[in-house]
């Protein structure tokens, strides 16, 4: 059955922000360890009070009735300037920071997998009409939008979930003064 | 630049469990409310502990390697019995509930949607190989795996989300003794 399954995703709108490129992109490999981790931080610190739009093509509007009650949407997105080539790497070094261990793809976050549908939660600050204002999503600026839904609370204790070693140490960098 | 984009998906695994059809297909809309949130109430309870397996295609297992460490997954997986008419939608009451509002499809976790990507955040509990047993997934066996992810703690307070009444209501109707 799934060989003949149509599974073709449609956009139903557009990330609209100020985030012109991934910032893994936007770093030059090149730079020394300890800078790159800096330019990071300092952009992810950015990026906490940031507000996106999420425009959500005409056509799809009603179907965004009743999320004004919810305070955090989560929204699937495809990430447009992805090369189709990467969607089929195997392992990468997290961050691209080569002092990290290669992880297989599905045990990290990097958006170069093979269905790049990326998802974040974000606190929702506003709706007006087909578009929503969120904070703190890193999606570029065109994503294509997917999907939204509802953030609704845990049901099987994943609000204290437990992460790989290496996460943890990105977390905590990122976390630095 | 959307509207050449290719974003079809192709499916890296299966789900394998016990569920043979979505429970609110399986529940006669004829039975009277009562007794039809008493046989969601129960299917819910046993789903806590089931197990499903996520069965990845032999060549992405390697794209696992690392996942051992987390506690939680991310699992999008695509609804492989939905009617494809379906994905028109644009409102309906949650869980097929007259006495419910109408809401907006993105306002609700109906698997019925646009692009038909379905979301879970599930513990898990072994990996052997390629295929990891998760907890609590009340995806049908056969449902199409579209990705995994590790679960990441919270970064916008989500683990605290504000529900809109009606869904603060479906989660105490699916506690209730």
């Amino acid at each position: 059955m799934s060989s003949e399954m149509n599974m073709t995703l449609k956009p139903i709108g557009k990330v609209r922000n100020s985030v012109a490129e991934p910032i893994l992109n936007a770093i030059d490999a090149d730079i020394e360890l300890a800078g790159k981790m800096e330019a990071i931080r300092e952009f992810h610190k950015g990026l906490q009070d940031a507000v996106s739009e999420l425009v959500v093509f005409p056509e799809w509007e009603e179907l965004l009735d009743g999320i004004e009650d919810f305070s955090h949407v989560m929204v699937l997105y495809w990430p447009h300037l992805i090369d189709p080539e990467r969607r089929n790497l195997k392992k990468i070094h997290p961050m691209g920071r080569k002092d990290m261990p290669l992880k297989g793809i599905f045990a990290t976050r990097s958006p170069a997998r093979p269905n790049p549908v990326l998802v974040t939660v974000a606190p929702l600050v506003e709706r007006s009409g087909n578009v929503l204002k969120v904070k703190g999503m890193d999606a570029v600026d065109g994503s294509l939008l997917v999907d939204i839904k509802p953030h609704l609370r845990s049901f099987h204790g994943e609000d204290k979930p437990v992460m790989a070693p290496w996460m943890e140490q990105l977390f905590r960098e990122l976390d630095e003064p």
